[in-house]
């Protein structure tokens, strides 16, 4: 997604090989005209296939404006999945562990039963594919849940940790908006896939 | 907002005289058509100013679908105060202590200085108001960056706590979409304030 890649390009803090900072447009400040754009790109390339998505997913925080762009676009419901660190079961919940290596803590992402179900066909969106670990948690969840998963769709993707690999290994289809091959302070480089290359052809579908 | 209320009415699980869930369509799955209808309706509330808006204010996390709604309704960007439990001030960041008396804990509120500053006019926005610490400290933020505050906007309102009062001593202008004045387990009551009386006048502003 070019006008992704350009915003990041100008306004991106890339403070190490591994840490960027995209709050001014994205996950602290965020420009709702992207973000509308970012679900849409979603939609289209989601949307197209012969089993309707039922509904999106994500987790909070920082996917909330994501998925609530794409769910728009698709004109269904979102779901955010809540972290909690203390195990409280109250409800019928569908959990997950997730362990984040950038914070260095264990936390449980829980999801209620009562809104995800064999019937849904859901796609899940986020923020960020680094480690990937919150996302393989949904997955594990929409499984869990009996529902069918469309697909992980990631706004920007560090191409070079491992979370593409460990849901692909799940047979999960990635689409990422702006996948980061390398960076350092002062630069970055974008993995360019076949999709970004102008003329976009719709044809040019998965990831 | 009556839409509002009937859903509230409808969907709306009260488990105590101070607890209501509304995660079916509010703050944990989403209806995004509801939500934006929510953006529009504060937009026409506070949007009318001599003043435009230049941002929209929350906090994180079940802030950002109604901060989204309502910043894409004005065409604005929105900006979400982060929750930290952890005083790390690595960057240069305005900050107000919370109490938050539903879960006996304090936290931090931050929102970097580089996205709000004395040209802005800033809207509010959050999905409850009841003790009101989350919004006091977001209007001492307001304050301490020397923007100018449009005011403060909350989709539910448990009229019966203490949190408006708190507010409008500080000279804030409040609205509330659903303000409760009394619930308990299948029973809820409601503030019918003017603006809700149909059919809806354009001049009835403020609070």
């Amino acid at each position: 997604m070019q006008v992704l890649k350009e915003r990041i390009r100008q306004e991106g803090l890339i403070l190490s090989d591994t840490v960027m900072k995209v709050d001014s447009f994205l996950n602290h400040q965020v420009d709702t005209e992207l973000a509308l754009a970012i679900g849409k790109e979603f939609s289209r390339v989601f949307g197209a296939g012969d089993q309707p998505i039922t509904k999106v997913l994500t987790i909070e925080a920082s996917g909330i404006q994501f998925a609530m762009a794409t769910a728009i676009a698709l004109g269904v419901p979102f779901i955010y999945a809540k972290k909690k660190k203390v195990i409280t079961l109250a409800e019928s919940v569908y959990t997950a562990p997730v362990h984040s290596f950038t914070r260095g803590e264990h936390y449980q992402i829980s999801v209620s039963q009562k809104y995800l179900g064999a019937e849904d066909h859901v796609l899940i969106v986020d923020d960020f594919l680094a480690t990937g670990a919150a996302l393989v948690g949904l997955v594990d969840i929409v499984q869990e849940s009996g529902a069918s998963l469309a697909g992980v769709g990631c706004v920007i993707e560090k191409s070079f940790q491992e979370g593409r690999g460990l849901l692909e290994d799940k047979g999960v289809s990635v689409h990422s908006l702006a996948r980061i091959s390398s960076m350092s302070p002062g630069e970055v480089h974008f993995i360019e896939d076949n999709h970004y290359i102008q003329p976009i052809k719709e044809s040019a579908a998965g990831c």
